[in-house]
């Protein structure tokens, strides 16, 4: 049967190393899972006793494609209470997770073949999505000083369409401060050059608070979700901003691709907004966390990374360890015990020295890895 | 700020007559919905309590893309019960509603510009995707007396990279008998053209079962979801049969674009499928209605159209009323208080001069509904 060109899309080679853990879990080892990107914890206890409520009366049917209006109320609040930012709540348009928003920004924004810029390392599904979209995505490589973030001269020096970036970044954590994202939103807007602010790992930071494209500009889209900060990852629940006048736009496309994000997703969405304490407890394991790697990997050997300013992961230079990060992390989860991303999945190129390792799991955990690493190490380092 | 040609999907007309009819709920009245085209009921009661027991213990992250193990199989189950069809469940791919397994299937089989086929009359949103995926959809206007479904000439004839075809259909509710599919099926073998089977009505039939594309052939793909027999529309979910070498193609799609299916919703989906003592007295709500349908709308004056063979709807021919179905739903819905959809939504030709009447509500909500249009038609017979 017949295969387009566009569906010749990159598989994730984390997925290697995961297959390789529960294989290893299947014949009884256990694995301390350091490369996973989702918190271990659950939406919170109200949201679901919301969600649990709420199925006993209402028949949870199509919702309309914009998103439930208490919901985008509540998102557009939230602008409010964390960047002093007056959001119109019909600028908000919930989503089948960040993944949906990607899907309806790309496709109200470009046609065939426009370039699509974004930073490596960077989140892998970025330049699939582009792909599979029949767009061009354009890899700029990026330095640790300039915290692994696009700099104003690659939109012209690029010939962008678009500019996607994302602060904090995954893998690397590292922040745009408002001079840096100004200064990239001036230089697509000197350009006619969509500006697309990922801003998923917002909540999760460590000393500065991180900066929203919105509070600089009203012309750029912007997108979140309720997977990380929220702790609802399998709920599929995002949301895209726009200008205003592209919401009629977004609203058609939102019609005919999705109907709707799911509605028993957004009646937890919503729950979830008033749930900060627990989420503030979550956030407080991750600084915890963070504290407990930033140390531990340096002890155990591995020492050039920049400290992450928000997200949960850290992004190490391993390439005076081995030029081969995958059979580096198979080494590792063979010998320690312990699964950790290879940076191929967010460089293509220079990810074959770099690793990932995520803190989102328990602190216990956490100590544990480290621990393991630690001894690891010290064999590795005798051996070679 | 830029904007796409791919972006310019059109809206769906019936839009303005459920807006219309929102602002007179909001006067006071009473309207009756026949336009809608989702159950009223909820999932059923053990789906929902399976749920509300997993969230107590499952902190419901990330599903595997392919979706839950279990949620395949019992899918590859069903083929056996309905169509005596043995399917491994390794083709089964979970997706978010039957939206994101077009998505999938598109992306999978086709580049931009392909010609895609697709009857008219036909859901809206296939030539919307299709064009927002810049591919190039082919309106094939089919005929009453080809029970409304495209021929096996069509294939060459438009010459197809693919066709998309719906059995029972929406808005016709016509099927394609084990002879009419087969014959597609081979034309569409014969030019190398994607045969893809959209199957959402499933298990909503009222008399001969409908016919699976997996009884006459592997080399094809097939689309359902849990909308409508399983009456969860809202909750997103719904699957994608694939031939077994094209399993690994869209898991790498799927990964990137969605990630997974709402990991809650599949929690649901797994349990409705052993709810189908519920789930058939809804079945058998729907052919009372069917039957108080077909009778009443006759006697309304309404009686230009084929007696539906599944699904929820039917499509009757009005041009001898009216030649602007929109303006004619408008006056049913301003006189009678009845909300109807206008045939321009499925048909953006001839449905100028045909409206869709749903029947998927409560039995009481049809006969009132039915009384509402006969008393309407004696007056607007009356004054023209």
């Amino acid at each position: 049967m017949r295969v387009s060109r566009r569906g010749e899309v990159d598989p994730f080679i984390v997925m290697d190393v995961v297959r390789q853990a529960q294989e290893m879990e299947a014949r009884g080892r256990r694995i301390i899972h350091l490369e996973i990107g989702q918190p271990g914890t659950p939406a919170p206890r109200g949201a679901r006793a919301a969600l649990a409520e709420r199925m006993q009366a209402d028949p949870l049917g199509y919702a309309v494609s914009l998103g439930l209006t208490p919901l985008r109320q509540g998102i557009a609040r939230l602008y409010g209470d964390w960047y002093n930012v007056d959001l119109d709540p019909a600028r908000v348009i919930v989503t089948p997770g960040s993944s949906g928003a990607f899907l309806l920004a790309f496709t109200a924004l470009f046609d065939p073949g426009a370039r699509v810029g974004i930073g490596v390392p960077g989140y892998p599904s970025y330049r699939q999505i582009l792909k599979a979209l029949s767009l061009d995505p354009v890899l700029i490589e990026t330095e640790a000083a300039a915290r692994f973030q696009p700099l104003p001269g690659d939109v012209a020096a690029h010939r962008l369409d678009g500019l996607l970036v994302a602060s904090p970044g995954n893998p690397t954590g590292t922040m745009l401060d408002r001079g840096a994202m100004t200064a990239l939103i001036e230089a697509c807007a000197a350009t006619d050059t969509a500006f697309i602010s990922d801003e998923i790992y917002h909540g999760l930071e460590y000393q500065a608070k991180a900066v929203s494209a919105l509070e600089i500009s009203d012309d750029c889209y912007v997108i979140n979700s309720f997977s990380k900060y929220f702790s609802m990852t399998g709920w599929r629940v995002g949301w895209l901003v726009v200008p205003q006048d592209h919401v009629r736009r977004i609203e058609r496309i939102a019609q005919h691709l999705f109907i709707c994000a799911p509605h028993a997703s957004q009646v937890v969405a919503l729950a979830a907004l008033d749930c900060r304490d627990e989420l503030d407890g979550n956030l407080a394991t991750y600084a915890t966390n963070r504290e407990l790697m930033i140390a531990g990997l340096a002890e155990a050997g591995f020492d050039r990374f920049a400290p992450p300013d928000g997200g949960f992961y850290i992004y190490a230079d391993v390439s005076h360890l081995t030029d081969d990060s995958l059979a580096f992390a198979g080494q590792i989860l063979e010998q320690a015990g312990v699964a950790v991303t290879p940076g191929l999945d967010f460089d293509p190129g220079r990810g074959a020295g770099t690793l990932r390792f995520s803190y989102c799991g328990t602190s216990d955990d956490i100590r544990e890895g480290l621990r393991r690493l630690r001894d690891f190490m010290v064999g590795y380092l005798a051996t070679r």
